[in-house]
Parts: structure tokens; C-alpha cells; sequence
């Protein structure tokens, strides 16, 4: 198989972010701390929001008037952080249509613009985020030092403010336990490899999230380059891995996945942390070829990814309707597990 | 409900045997021991067989000269014991075409006559043996002593010979622990109740059988009513137990019967174990309502005691047509498992 043929199967997605301060007013903990900054702060929403409007569709959420259960939901979606939210008095969010696109405001730097997209396109990526970054600093000009770089709140982010990650899905990497010799070999180079749920998160679903540790001292090309060959060589290893899973897994490896698939079809109660066990199997069966469906493993193995965000805490609740206690969640998300496996119409080999 | 409505659900058969000897012959393990009995023993074995071939379609199987696959088929469907296979030398069995009666010869006594049926019929199962017995003894007169009745080669069949035993699938009683406290109230009954595969066996599968321990001392009108009765009980007392069950149960004794459906239907192999337990629960899960079928659930409750018969090991052996080792034999019978699953078209609610 060649390699660059199989990203889709271990690629699921690709995030650039710019950090950004302006020049002319102090740093969001600064404005935090100053009562009297409020109309600053307000300022610096007001100015980046009408340039991104008049660019295309964005949806403004000014954090003090946004409800508990729309940050939460935004939050699950990676659009805004938990730092915005505590930020809330002078934070704001600034959304495109398709929520490719989050500006954050007054978060830890006065801008942290963010790009998403589905697969592998870092340049693609970075291009949508420098674009925003452009329009802006038309505008106002950002704090810039010519040794340093932009300058930001926290000196990890100095210098390009540029963080590009890939998650990837790497279930025999990990499963394996390849994943914790590669850990270090990544970060000699700059780079950090970490769980999908976040700094200090597990390995739940065996997502495994790449990034640029460093933002000083390279170019954004260079870091760019780097994340690529990271994400070359993790999908080469991953593939290689897969087939000697396969070749030495046998029968007990296709057990274990068709079990998964049993129970998400047959279970009638279901925790958040099994169900991504099981969707994980499901995907690793359908890399595999132990499953198969009408469309493409690769177009299934999205279509997991998609439901999974779905069943995150803040869009069950929306998705149900009604705010449900623990057992009763596990009752829903084992319905909607059932019917989105029926759905897809797999075929056990 | 109806508790005898709910027989079906419960009762999974019949089965009656009548222990005879001729009264001019030695007992079988005298006749075993002695080198110049052979001719006695088949004297014996010709004449049953005679009488039997002129009544009905029977086919006669003579110990010494039928393969060990052959045997342990036969004893896997409980038409012959292990006993019947160590007297080989001297032993056979009669088996009727349809397999509902099975006449030992020079087992333990000189006859065994067997009669096995679906569902509860105990007048009827006596009527089948009793008939065998009748033929028989118009020929060649049984070894009977006023005092005693019948005599045995064991005096715990001395008397009537009778041992009348049903069949029952308990799984309220035995998973919530109320068998433990019955099985003595019905031992002071003269009764005996235990794990379906046989004596000292564990519960697998939620099988009880329940038969009579006495054959002296009572008539087999008594002996039949008192079966009667404590299947009556048990079976009330099972329904009874059911419905707390349920109620008690509630979602996740669903997921538990859930999984195991899915399990069934998605697993790539299983243990012996495993399966009873699984399909144990399918079998509960109809009983009770979870699942439900195109058929009635008590239909598909009796295939499924059909297929578990078929996934014996004998059984398994001549179905795959070749000899598997364990890991294939696990595998053979997941394969087995998911297709009838998937063959009776079950529903989950």
C-alpha cells in the first residue's frame, strides 16, 4: 500500500492557530485586572469583528452574554477554549458559518485564530489562518519585535505564534505500545505528540494529537516541514504496524473488534470512555479490512469521528433535548451508537 | 400470566427411564467379569432387539463394534451413557428412528429403557416406557420380588426402576440465587434437582433437571405426581421470579442480554462456556420481552436448545466434517452462533 495513499486512514484532521497581540493595548490579564480596561478590551472585539464580517459569514459570541450550555457546546467542538470562557468579562468569539474558522478575543493573547479542516493540508491550513492574520494587521498594527517575532502572553507562543497539529488515528502504534518509544524521538525535534482529549489526556480512541512545541527560532515554513515529515513518518510506522497487527493478531485481533461491533449494536447502555474503546476497534476493523461497508473504510472511518463529536457530553444534551443524568446519557448514547452502526450497514468478514 | 401458559418458556423436556433386569440371567457386571458370559450377554442383546424390531423402526447399535465418534454422538444427545460405552464388550444400545426412544442393554442393568420428549408430558413419557417395558416381559420374565418391586444392580433404582426427570431453564432462580435455597425443600420431597450436564455439574447455561432420588417405597403414580408438582412449583416460582427480575433489572439487565445478542452475532470465536451463558441470555431475553422474534418467543427458545446440542463437541465434529483443534473449534462456533442469531431475524427493543 502506499503511504501517502493511507493518510486518510490515520489522518483524521489538521489545525493551524496564530497568536497575536496588538501593539497599542496592554495583554488581556492585564485588562482583566484593570476595571477601567473594559472599554479597551471591548475595543479590540469590536475592531476584529467588523474586519472579519466584512471578509464573509462570521457569527460574533460575545462571552459575557453567551450561556453556560452554548460555551460548553463550543468548547467540545475546539472552537473556543476553557480559557476563553473564564475570560468571559472582556472575551469574545468570532466564528465563520462553517466553524472552519474561530477567532478568539482577549483570550491569553488578544488573538488566537484558529483553522480547521478534515485530512491533511498544512499548507492549505496555514494559508487560512495567515490570510486572517493579514486583514487584521492591515488594521491595527500587532506587537512585533524584530529579534523575538510577535510577541506573546506566554514566551512558548513567541516568535511565529504559529501552532500547526495533526491528529491522527494510530490504533496499532498504540496498542502496541510503539507510541511511547516515538514520544520522545519527537520531541528532540521539536515536536509533541500527545492524547486527543488534551495535554495530560489518555490515549482514549487511540487519537494521538502531533504539534510544533517550538514557535521561536524557526520560520513557519520550517515548522510547517517539520509537523508534515512527523505525520509522514507516524502514518509510515502506524501502516507498517497495522500489518504485522494483522499478520500476528489472527483471530483474537478480529474477535475483539467484532465484539465492539456486537456490543455497539446490542448494548443498551454505554459510558463515554467504552464507546470510544469500541468506535476505536470499529475504525481499526475498517482499516483492516476485517469490516467492510458500502462506502469507502477511509469515508466510514470519518463518518466515526463525526458521530463521536456528536456524542460529547454538551451535544448529547442539544441532540436529546433534555438534560440527562448519568445513567440515562449512557441510555442515549448507546441508542444513537446502535442506530449509527445499523446505519452504516458494515459487513462482519 | 398463566402459570401453565408459561410451561413453554420454562419446561424444555421430558425424559423417563425404567431399570429392568432378566430374571435367569447374571447382572451385567458379573456378566462382564466372566470370559464364558459373552454368549449370555448376547442372548440378551438379541432377544430386546427382536422384540424391539418387530414393534417399530429401531436400529441396533452393538458397543463393540461402533466407532468412538459414533459413541460419543450418542451420548452427547443422551441416548446412550458413559457406562453403556465401558461394557462394550457386552453392550448395546436400541435407539428408535426418531430418537425419542433409547433402550441400553448391559449397562449397568440389563435394560435401561429411555424416553426422551419436548416440553412436559409425564404421563405420556411413562405411557412410552411402560409400553417398551410390557413387550418385553411378555418375552422373558424381569427379576421382581414381591417385597421390593423390580430389582437393580443399585439399590437406589430398586423398586420401580423409574427415574421420571424434566428438564427446566431457570435463569431468575438460579442467577438471584434462589435455586440454592430450593434444591433442599425438594431433596426432603424424595426429589433431586442439578446442573443440566449431569451430576456435580455447575449451572452453565441456567438448565436445572429436575427428577425423582426415590424409586422404592412409591408407587409410580406417586412418583410421576410428585415430578408434577415440583415442576409446577419451580416454574411458578421461575415466572414469579422473572417479572421481580425485570423490574428490578430494569436497563441494565437489558444491556447485559443486549450484549450478549451482540456478542453472538459479532464474536469470531467462543468458549463451550461462553456460548451457554450467551444464549442463556438470548433465552431470557425472549422469556422475558427484551428480544423477540418472528416466531413465538417459546419457539425460537426450543431452537435455540436444538442448536446448542448441534454445538456439542461430537455434534460440532461431524457438522465441520473435519477435527478441529480448540482454537478452531471456538471459531467454528462463533461462525455457527452468528448465523443462527442472524437466522432468526431477532429483534432488540
Amino acid at each position: 500500500m502506499d503511504v501517502l495513499e493511507s493518510y486518510e486512514s490515520v489522518v483524521a484532521s489538521t489545525r493551524t492557530r496564530l497568536a497575536r497581540n496588538f501593539a497599542d493595548y496592554p495583554f488581556p490579564n492585564i485588562l482583566l485586572r484593570d476595571a477601567h480596561a473594559e472599554e479597551q478590551a471591548g475595543e479590540i472585539v469590536s475592531i476584529v469583528s467588523a474586519e472579519l464580517k466584512r471578509m464573509d459569514a462570521f457569527r460574533l459570541y460575545e462571552m459575557s452574554n453567551v450561556s453556560e450550555e452554548t460555551a460548553a457546546l463550543l468548547q467540545e467542538k475546539n472552537l473556543i477554549s476553557r480559557d476563553l470562557i473564564a475570560n468571559s468579562p472582556i472575551s469574545a468569539a468570532i466564528i465563520s458559518e462553517d466553524e472552519s474558522i474561530s477567532v478568539m478575543v482577549n483570550e491569553e493573547d488578544h488573538l488566537r485564530v484558529q483553522y480547521f479542516m478534515k485530512g491533511l493540508d498544512l499548507n492549505k491550513a496555514f494559508e487560512r489562518v495567515s490570510g486572517i492574520d493579514d486583514i487584521i494587521s492591515d488594521t491595527i498594527p500587532f506587537a512585533y519585535d524584530s529579534e523575538y517575532g510577535y510577541l506573546t502572553a506566554c514566551p512558548t507562543n513567541l516568535g511565529t505564534g504559529l501552532r500547526a497539529s495533526v491528529m491522527l488515528f494510530l490504533p496499532a502504534l498504540s496498542r502496541r505500545g510503539v507510541m511511547k518509544k516515538t514520544a520522545p524521538a519527537l520531541s528532540r525535534g521539536g515536536l509533541t505528540v500527545r492524547g486527543a482529549a488534551g495535554e495530560g489526556s489518555g490515549t482514549e480512541g487511540d487519537f494521538f494529537q502531533v504539534s510544533n512545541e517550538m514557535t521561536l527560532g524557526l520560520s513557519e515554513e520550517d515548522i510547517l516541514y517539520r509537523v508534515q515529515r512527523a505525520v509522514e513518518t507516524l502514518t509510515e510506522l502506524e501502516i507498517r504496524e497495522r500489518m504485522c497487527m494483522k499478520a500476528e493478531g489472527g483471530i483474537s485481533l478480529f474477535d475483539e473488534i467484532g465484539r465492539s461491533y456486537g456490543i455497539l449494536l446490542g448494548c443498551k447502555k454505554i459510558t463515554a470512555q467504552e464507546l470510544a474503546l469500541r468506535v476505536a476497534d470499529i475504525k481499526l476493523g475498517l482499516a483492516l479490512g476485517y469490516i467492510e461497508g458500502e462506502r469507502d473504510g477511509e469515508k466510514l472511518i470519518g463518518e466515526l469521528d463525526d458521530f463521536m463529536v456528536r456524542m460529547r457530553p454538551a451535544n448529547l444534551k442539544r441532540l436529546s433535548g433534555i438534560k440527562l443524568d448519568g445513567e440515562e446519557r449512557d441510555a442515549y448514547r448507546a441508542k444513537e451508537a446502535a442506530e449509527a452502526v445499523k446505519a452504516m450497514n458494515l459487513y462482519l468478514w
